[in-house]
Order: structure tokens, then sequence, then C-alpha cells
């Protein structure tokens, strides 16, 4: 017990309420914290992958029944027009006398997972306590241990506990602490919970076209992503583009023993090897004809905006160990810039699973972030035209005897779906409103970022619906989402709240 | 009915014996022929597999009762000096009056298995009949079905099925006929079957040092590996050697977002490709420096036989969906060369497993085959060597901390055991009774190859026992094998025990 009230005194942030609101939130968010994150390891139990359909409607099932729990009205799951996706799940708040209405988005479906690379006592679907960051040698706790105090810097580890149930727990979570608190909203205020995020949101569309009268608003705080590195609070103005290309090169129709056939029968991994090199020079710079051609340059706000963030390179790369960075310049003027990234690569076995073959094919996952400027189809077509001219036939399935007789080298391309950039001027009225209330739930400036390196189908919302959306981050940056042992800093839950909270209160008052 | 019967009209080959003592081990096959399958699918049915030390170990214990069985004489297991190894079972027969001993070699142990790839419908270990090759489009067969009757195009689909349990079920039943059949062997027989073949042979040096007298022969000969691509029986001369690297390159210390880093922290599998792309010009010729110097070319004996091979590339290139090999010259042009194969590449997930990550690190496999001159530890140092010039820091550990910050690029080499190639000269007068005893088995001459582009460690036996091995395979050329889908095809197996048989009888009479 002795430990615990010490590690108490060690938490000075508790203590920096900037709002009579914030404090309040936060008085009652400290009075429920046992129950709010077992119900958030409940949540994060639930199995919220594409591959996964009856998990994903059982994660919506669960939204849906908390908001009723909560009262928000007009609860109900939005479905796309083609049936079977993963709906979106909707409710709404309205507030007597409000000017405004914001819709608070996030998503409530994961990436895929290989549940084999998570850490030994880690399952991306059986959340798991620790005090601190795996990664940094903390310990796993027993939940019990959340009955006698809880740090900030304990994290919770499960798909989803980032990116993005925390958003749609933290958003539902900042209404109730308002409603428990006696706090009106200052806006009326829809939910809008997303279902296929991670696979680029493909039916998003549809829905937004079915539902436009309901979600009906003046902007849309979309509560994704990461905080700045140095776990400063970050406003954000645009998110970049994203869309896929799988590449399989092809071999021999069967595998064939590396003895008796090698270096005479072709290998495809090393085409493919051949393939992504020559899409990159040393220097980071993609090399696919006209990659950077649609780019519109950052305006003058935007470079003086990318001017005032704190540096983070030098610490990146210490925490990452990476001595030399893959291109010149800083971390945001790269990811200002389209980009080229291999997702995955894989041809037959390695390690236990290597044997002398030459295998049948290799497969390559490739992801393009766009900015504004370019067109995810077109910037497709670049890659594809790229790699003809390597001398590949291009095809879109696996290749009959006839091509394969016909061709030197055969590549399959499969074009995932895909959304271009979208950015928000960085003076723009409802942004500062925005800023205005974050602002007022932290203990130090927020940081204005033009825009993030990652991807939210934003660009849909601005052609669909006319907004222009502000997103809201508030996971910790080493959070793995993503990838393998994915968690969530519990600090950065409770600060997501008092943000999130801020906004509902402050926005609509001038 | 019917139809059974026509199909046993429609084979030919089946009567075409060309000594009476190949026809008395035919007819001793046909009486036999169902227990014979039953009791080969069950020695198939046992784990054979390097991860699996209790499955080899059972492995060889099944072969040791078979020879127990057979009245084979000192059946025993010779462990390697090193604990816990797979032994070698070992046998013999001593034949009164006999003037030569032959030992006679196959390995038990198979490559490493991926259940996930092989077809639908099949297993690694749990054997399964068709009627013929299921990449033709055959069917599945109850086991049942042997009773009736057996086509020798029907094949058995298992891990070792061709490689190599296949060598040690037909020696041994090629004794069993004999025995059966009153015919006396011309010659002293030893057993002596292998469990670490497809590691690389690592403690076999050590079982024949400790082993040398009782191993003690004029020649040894080897079955393994598979017949001409033409269907023609072949006897061979040499091997190449063999050896492996596995490359580890490492990106950061955890999977990143490709939005928030990617283009900026760099990319290991981009590094990866580049690497082995380096290593072969577009010509299939291996860039790394003096890969080709130790060579030491073909005899003119060796070249004016290789100029007797039927030519198969072009039935190859059809048969494969190839339409460009990798180099000019034949096959067996190109299997006099030392190379360099990718087995398997690999780096965080593709397909439904990509998610939209830099990955901490990527891996490849990689095969080097030598030839006469190449010395294997040599040719590793080659490679390494190329792999610094390329700005890599090579090590054999994954970095510390320390050595990332010390470092643009790293990789991880990780080298395997390894053997040079082996070559018995083709005028061998030992290697001269191998021959005309096979050649008794057969309706039409058998090929004489110099040297296989598959890898034995016979240049082990060469070095610690001082005899030069001949190899007479006897699996069907497309018979998968080191992959999915591993197959034998049962008149392949049936010729083996003819061909074997006749090498017992026919090797001692001058």
């Amino acid at each position: 017990m002795k430990k615990t009230l010490l590690l108490l005194a060690a938490w000075p942030v508790m203590t920096t309420a900037q709002s009579p609101i914030v404090r309040s939130v936060r008085s009652w968010r400290q009075a429920n914290q046992v129950r709010l994150i077992e119900s958030y390891r409940d949540f994060l139990a639930i199995p919220n992958i594409a591959a996964d359909k009856a998990g994903l409607r059982a994660t919506a099932d669960a939204i849906l029944r908390y908001m009723q729990a909560e009262g928000v009205a007009d609860t109900r799951l939005l479905e796309a027009a083609t049936p079977g996706q993963p709906p979106a799940v909707y409710g709404e708040v309205k507030t007597p006398g409000a000017r405004h209405t914001v819709v608070f988005y996030a998503h409530y479906d994961g990436q895929p997972v290989d549940s084999t690379k998570w850490a030994a006592g880690l399952h991306p679907f059986r959340p798991r306590l620790t005090d601190g960051s795996l990664a940094k040698g903390a310990n796993y706790l027993d939940w019990q241990r959340i009955r006698s105090a809880v740090s900030p810097d304990w994290r919770i580890y499960a798909r989803g506990a980032s990116d993005d149930k925390a958003g749609v727990f933290a958003i539902l979570q900042a209404y109730a602490a308002l409603k428990a608190s006696g706090i009106q909203p200052s806006i009326n205020i829809k939910f809008f919970f997303e279902g296929e995020e991670e696979a680029g949101s493909p039916h998003l569309a549809e829905i937004f076209d079915r539902y436009k009268d309901l979600l009906r608003a003046d902007t849309w705080v979309i509560c994704d992503g990461p905080v700045h590195q140095t776990g400063r609070k970050q406003v954000i103005f645009g998110v970049r583009g994203d869309t896929h290309l799988e590449l399989t090169v092809y071999g021999p129709k069967r595998p064939l023993h590396s003895g008796h056939y090698g270096n005479w029968i072709p290998n495809p991994a090393m085409e493919l090897a051949r393939l992504l090199a020559s899409m990159k020079d040393e220097k980071g710079q993609v090399t696919v004809k006209g990659f950077y051609d649609d780019v519109i340059p950052l305006s003058k706000s935007e470079r003086e905006a990318l001017a005032q963030m704190p540096p983070v390179e030098a610490q990146l790369q210490r925490e990452l160990g990476i001595r030399k960075p893959e291109r010149t310049g800083s971390l945001n003027d790269n990811l200002s810039l389209p980009s080229l990234n291999i997702n995955g690569f894989a041809a037959a076995g390695v390690g236990e699973k290597s044997a002398n073959v030459i295998p049948t094919q290799a497969v390559a996952s490739i992801d393009l972030r766009l900015v504004a400027g370019n067109d995810w189809q077109r910037q497709q077509q670049k890659v594809i035209e790229h790699i003809r001219m390597q001398g590949f036939y291009v095809t879109e399935q696996a290749p009959t005897d006839a091509e394969r007789m016909a061709h030197d080298r055969i590549c399959r391309v499969v074009r995932s779906d895909g959304y271009n950039a979208q950015k928000t001027p960085m003076d723009d009225p409802l942004g500062r409103r925005v800023v205005r209330a974050v602002q007022a739930a932290l203990p130090e400036p927020a940081l204005l970022l033009p825009t993030l390196g990652g991807s939210l189908p934003l660009f849909i919302f601005e052609q669909r619906l006319g907004i222009r959306p502000i997103t809201v981050p508030i996971a910790n940056h080493d959070n793995n989402q993503h990838a393998e042992n994915e968690n969530i800093r519990i600090g950065n839950l409770w600060d997501g709240i008092d943000i999130l909270a801020s906004i509902m209160q402050a926005f609509g008052i001038d």
C-alpha cells in the first residue's frame, strides 16, 4: 500500500485541470475508473477484424447497447446499400438552443492480426494490463490491481486498444462524463462509428449517400491516430490518401528442387526483389515515372505550422534503433509527400520452414500514400506502368498456360480500393472552435499539424457531405497500431475523455 | 471390373523384364503388391522432419523392425558422438564366397513441411492414393482400390514419398524380393539409412568416424534423387555440394504505421529486396565477386556424356509454364556451375494478413550449390563479402542498440553447415559394375550423368571412408520433392525394386 501511495503522489499531471468543466469530468472519471477500465477491457475482447464479420457485428451491437444505456437518442445501425457489410453505428444527443451540430467519428474495426506474432502472454482479443510499455521491459499486472490505484502510465494491450476502439470509448465516455456531471453540451452531438476504416472504407460513400440528411452537421471531429511523439496533443487539419497494390510474380507451375533446376528455371522471389528494388533509389526517392508530379506544395501557413512542430527525429531514431532515415529532411517534410511502402512480402518459407525450392510465386503488398493533388487511381496506374516498363506482362488474374508461354515475366496486380488526401484550411472557423476547446483541456499549447502522415477517408466526407473534418487524436505514439502488441496508455484514454468532453461543452460557445 | 481389365491390358511395360532375375523379382512384387503398398503407406505416415525428433526416432525404429523381420543381421542404430541426434540405421547381409561389399544408402528424413500449403485433401503425414498427378487433374482413390488392380501411373502423396523414404523402401524390398525368390546376392550387402540428410548431414562425418570398420565396403550405392525428365533411368557419378545462408535485414525496433513513418524510417523489406537484386544480373549471372572463380571445368568424357543426354528443355518449359529460362545454355550446362537460389523470403504479412506497417525485419533464406573446385565455407564467405560491399554491417546475432546506432544498414547472416561437391570418375571400375547391373533391369539404355544438380553429402563419404559412391535414383522427376504435394509414382517404386535387386544380384559377378 505504501508503494501505491508514493505512486499517487508522483502524478502531478492529475492536478493541472485547465477549466472547471475539465475538473468535473476528471473527478467523475476518477470516481468511476475501475468500472471504466473493466468496461473497456470487455469491449476490447470482442474481435473486430474484417475477416470476422460476426465479430464486427458483435462490436457494433455492443456500442449500440452502450449508447442506449446512456440514453442517447435515435441509436441505429447504418447499413450500406451493398448488403452484408459492417454497419456504421449511429446515435444523437439534441441540445435545446444549440446552433451547431458536430458529428464525432471513430472506427470500431481493427487491422488484420497474426496472433502468432504477438508477445508471449498476449493475444489480440484477450486484453492484458501492464505497468508500462512491454517494449521497455514492463510487467503484466493482474486486473485486480486497478481496484487499489491506476497509474496513467499503465497500458492495456489488445487489437484496437489504440486504433480505434480508444476513439469510440473516449467519445462515449466524454458524453457520459458531462451527463453525469450535469454539464450541458453547447452543441447537438451526433455519434458515427465506422466498421470498415481499416479495410479502406469501401462502403462509406454508400452510407453517406443513404443517410445524408441524418448526418447533416456543421463539422465532424475525427478521433483517430496518435498524439505527437513528444506526448503533446495535436489538432490535425488533413490526412494523406491511401491505396494498395498486391503484386504476385510467377515462377514454375510447381515448386522445384533448387538443386535440380536452380539458376535455370527463373526464381520469382529474385524477380520480385529486382522489381521492388527498381521502385526506389538509394536516397529513398520513388523512381516510378511521374510519382511526385501531381503534388500541390504546402501553403505558407502550412509551412509555418510545420516549423512550429517540436523536432522528434533524434528521439525517434534512438527509440527505433535507426541510425539513418530513408530520406533527408524532417519527418513532417516527408509526410507531406506521396510514399511507397512495402507492407510485406512472402515467397515459400524461411527459418525452420525453409526448404531447398524454387518457389512457384512471390507476393508483395504495397501501400501508396497520397497527398493533395494526387488521385489514387492515377497513382496506382503509375506504379503499374512502372512494372510494365521493367519487362513484366501485367494481369489481374493468375496467368493462363497461354499467357505463361507468351511472356518472359508475369506480374499479377490486384488493386485495392482507395481514396485521396483531404485538407481543411488551417484558418477554417469551425476548426478554430475545435482548437479553442481542445486547448481548454490542456496544460500547454496544442500542436497544429497541416496533415497527418496516416490516412482516413476524409476525402469522402468532403466530397459526399460537403464538410471539412478536424482530427483530434488521443493515442500514445508508441502504440504499435497496425501491428502486433497494440496498446493504449491509460493516461491517453483519460486525456482523450477530457478533450472530447471539452469540445462537446465549448464548441458552440461564441 | 471391365474398366480395370482394360487398364491392365494397357500396361505393356510390365511384360518387358530384361533378365530372368528381374522377372522373378517382378512376379514376387506383383503377388505382394497390396501388402507392399499398405506397408509403404504406413511407413509414410510416420513424421520424419528435423523439427520432430521423436518422429525421426520412430521412423528409424520402424526401419529397424522391418530389417529384423527380414532376418537382416547386426541391425542397429548408429548414433553420432554428439548425443541426441537422429541416428543412422544399419544392418547387413553376408553372402558366402562374396568378394565385394556394397553399402546401400538412402535417407529416411524429409524436408521441412508447411502443411497449410498442401493441396486440399492432402497432409504431409496422411498419405493419399491418386490415379495420377494431381497437378494434371488426377483424382483421389480409396486405398481399397489397390485390392483389385494397381496402375504404375497411380501415385502416393506424402512428405518423403519420393525423397527419400522411397529409397529406403525400394532397397529393403529389393532384398526381400531376392530372398523370397531364393536368389542369392553376389555381394555382401550393408544397409545404411541416414536421418539428417535434409538438415545438411551435420553428424554424418561423426558417424563415419565412429563406425569406420563396420562400414568398410568397396563402394556405396546411393538411392536418392529423381530419374531423368524423359522417364529414363540414370546412373549418376557426382553431386553438387550445398550450403545455406539466412539473411535478416533490420528495420525499426517495433512495427510502425506506414502512414506516420513510411519513407522516413527505412523499410527492411526494401533494403533486403535491393540486396538480393544486387546478387544476380538480368542474365542470371551471379554478381558476387569471384563466385565462379574456383570451378574446375568438366572433363572431356563428362562433356561427351552430357552430349548424350536427351534434350528436356522444351518439355520442361511447357510443363512448368516458363517461356524464358533464367540463363542461356542447356539445363545440364547450368547444373555444372555453382548456383545461388532464394529458397524463400518473408517480411510482415501479405494477402489477408497484410497490414499498413513498416516491418521490423525482412528475412531471406539462400541456397548455394557448389561444383568441383568450390569450397563451401569459401563460397559462403564470398556472399558475405558481397553483402558488406552493399553497405551492410554483417553480424551473426540480432543487433544491439549500440550496433544499431553505429551502422546505417545491418544484416544478420546465419551460416548453415555445408559440404563440397563430389565426383566419381565416369570410368571407375566399380561404377561400371553398377551400370551393368542397372542396365540388366531396363528395357533401354540407362543415361549416364556426370553430376546431379541436387546435393548429397558424398564429399564426406570420399573424405572419411575413402570410397567413391554411385547414385541410382528412382523417383519420378515431377515428384514435388522439397515442397508441398510431394508424391511418388508407383511404377517408379516398382522399377526401383527391380534395379536395386539387380545390383545386389549382379554386381559381384565377373
